[in-house]
């Protein structure tokens, strides 16, 4: 599998974090990306953004035939967008992607819906489609409503000038507190047909609700039908993007969708996600949301060290991630780190709130190459000088085996720093 | 039901924290507190804590027959002290209390056990009980075994200074972050027997493993039987540690318990929690865990404003308290709250994200008088001004009617700044 759009960082400046600086831990440069067949787009700015001339809207157009899979926030106060993304999914099909940033859409009531409908109803119009082939996301401020034709009114401009190699200007139309465009492309074979994936995320607090909500849009020219796509999508979302965290809250309006425009030739049909021509492209697939997950952690909020939780041990899957969550969502795990302390007394701390089963006495503990403790004590002789250097380095990991069974999965987080309070306390007063 | 040891503030100063000055938040000072009949203890410096004189040992010695009930640590990897008082609670009988700070004595495995048998063994011989009937509390550093014999060792000299009133010592010797002693008594009735309830508290960052269990300790002259006490001691704790939230950590080592010496002269016999004779006391318990688990929260670490958040229209109690500490531990309506910044959409998120059910299009908003949101939209010419104003204040109450039941409940919690951060970032380092 061929990969495109690594994450190489530059080398990180410890200088405290502006919210407006790029943030130390991302990637050298914008990576190099695959075109997809049947997929044309723009990004502009449109006014939505208060700051003059700063890229807002993004409209995508695909192929007659592109199916759709996704995966929606699970608030309980979702924005409109979200509500309209969740009606149309069942039905699979997909021709139209229209996101906003600088305004949510969301908690705007009945005005909020109206909005979705008439951007739906007009981009329909325009590009010869229903409605409910019309995929709607929005970022931004939560409740302030606009008024309701304003993206809308924007969509014919938009469209004169689609086309296929815009995906920087849509990765920017995207961004809200983010200090750089996120995407990535990979390469793979399905049978002996060459397919591309491209995508392109956004997101740094996870989420910040006036500005930052998780987004993330992936795009190939396989063809498969949605049902196996939407299959493929929750497998891949469970690794990746439901493996992040940068402070454990919650947006409105996280959405993540996958368009398949089936353009690619010589593809063998697929009607099955068990499929054994499917296999490369589920790695790619997963490699390709784990990457731009990645990015977003690298973006997070005052981040200054990338952080990688391994739980093994675990009675299950699912409470590996329960444990990982809990080390990776702890204000005290996260300051330690910010300071450079390999404090493992507060990751003990985390596994015991988590809730799942774990065995005091069997507890081991690493972080990076040295192992801290092992069944539930100190490792004989630890030192803890090389482990102090270790944690000056900014990408951490930390494993942590639980002694109850197999269960086994990692998370991934940045560091709480001065600049996160920075960003949050200090961003509307 | 007269009180002392009311929690007024001193007036607050905006300084930036430091981890040695007094809370902003703290009371003006330490409360008068009444004396318990059949309770003597003492507060000493033992040598446990690294700073000269500092103390950090407290032992207390009960009349025959007292009785004892209380909560522990919901965590999974319990200090060794916690599984102790676990295993002994059933029998609900005390004669000593060994509380100590500048150890943990967690993640100690056997050696941590084997402490715990030898000061339970030591305080049984000396004072004439059973090791069963010693309670015993420990807080600190996690993970560093000391001598299994040291707190033995120091019981004899605590025995000889034990006074009725070495309320202040104690409270003192149990501190670790925390920047004021935290007590509280209340007088009371039951039937025309006069009642006494005094405790002392411990906690600042809930928690810092290394430093910051919570721990509270009341005792009372009343005579209640131990299975009463022990439904009296949940349904209050219930309403008060558990309605407060530093930063969603949980300690290893949380403890909480009262105890009855039943030395009051002409208390009527108690033997339901139901019976009338207890409604005043009641009343009296809850608010005394109240007042202790408020100047926790107002010992935050880093905290410069005390938030009271009520949740009414929930469908349960259970589900008011899980939206409530969902918004007192979003790390984004905290740092809002740092930033005296009226932000409800951060609050709409942290309901959405609560998982419990709430209709978006009922959701109602106050901060402080003023109604922000109602029926899912903002309130017509909502001006945002005198919010802006409240929030300068170092006192903050934020009401959420949620819109779908009757249930109701209230969390406290204080706001996310960078003193938090220079605390926990810099400490070990």
């Amino acid at each position: 599998m061929a990969k495109s759009g690594s994450s190489k960082k530059t080398s990180a400046s410890k200088a405290a974090p502006k919210s407006s600086a790029r943030s130390p831990l991302a990637p050298a440069r914008f990576p190099t990306l695959g075109q997809v067949a049947g997929v044309r787009l723009a990004g502009r700015a449109v006014g939505l953004k208060k700051a003059k001339g700063v890229k807002d809207l993004m409209v995508a157009e695909f192929a007659p035939g592109t199916t759709v899979a996704g995966v929606l926030t699970r608030s309980k106060c979702p924005s409109a967008p979200v509500d309209w993304c969740r009606a149309i999914l069942p039905r699979g099909k997909a021709r139209v992607l229209v996101v906003n940033s600088g305004n949510a859409n969301a908690f705007t009531g009945n005005a909020g819906d109206l909005q979705v409908a008439q951007t739906a109803g007009e981009a329909a119009h325009l590009f010869g489609c229903r409605a409910q082939d019309v995929y709607i996301a929005s970022t931004g401020v939560i409740g302030e409503p606009r008024a309701p034709d304003y993206i809308a009114s924007k969509i014919g401009g938009m469209k004169k000038t689609l086309t296929v190699k815009s995906w920087k200007d849509a990765a920017e139309a995207i961004m809200t507190t983010d200090t750089f465009p996120k995407a990535a492309s990979r390469k793979v074979k399905i049978g002996k047909a060459d397919i591309t994936l491209t995508g392109f995320a956004k997101g740094s607090g996870m989420i910040a609700p006036d500005m930052a909500t998780m987004l993330g849009f992936v795009f190939t020219d396989a063809k498969i039908p949605a049902p196996v796509l939407q299959r493929l999508v929750r497998t891949a979302a469970d690794d990746s993007f439901n493996a992040i965290t940068v402070d454990s809250d919650t947006s409105t309006s996280d959405t993540v969708l996958l368009f398949a425009t089936g353009q690619a030739k010589g593809q063998p049909r697929i009607t099955s996600a068990a499929d054994k021509a499917l296999v490369d492209f589920k790695a790619a697939l997963k490699d390709i949301f784990i990457d731009l997950a990645q990015q977003i952690v690298r973006d997070g909020e005052g981040a200054q060290k990338f952080v990688t939780i391994n739980v093994t041990g675990a009675e299950s899957k699912r409470a590996a991630r329960t444990v990982g969550l809990a080390i990776a969502n702890s204000p005290l795990v996260k300051t330690a780190i910010a300071g450079e302390d390999p404090n493992w007394g507060r990751v003990v701390m985390a596994v015991g709130k988590a809730g799942e089963k774990a065995d005091r006495d069997k507890l081991s503990i690493g972080f990076g190459e040295t192992q801290i403790t092992r069944n539930g004590q100190l490792v004989h002789g630890y030192d803890e000088a090389p482990v102090a250097a270790y944690m000056k380095g900014d990408e951490i990991t930390i494993d942590v085996d639980l002694g109850v069974g197999r269960g086994r999965g990692t998370v991934w987080t940045c560091d709480l720093t001065h600049g996160y309070i920075t960003i949050n306390a200090d961003y509307r007063s």
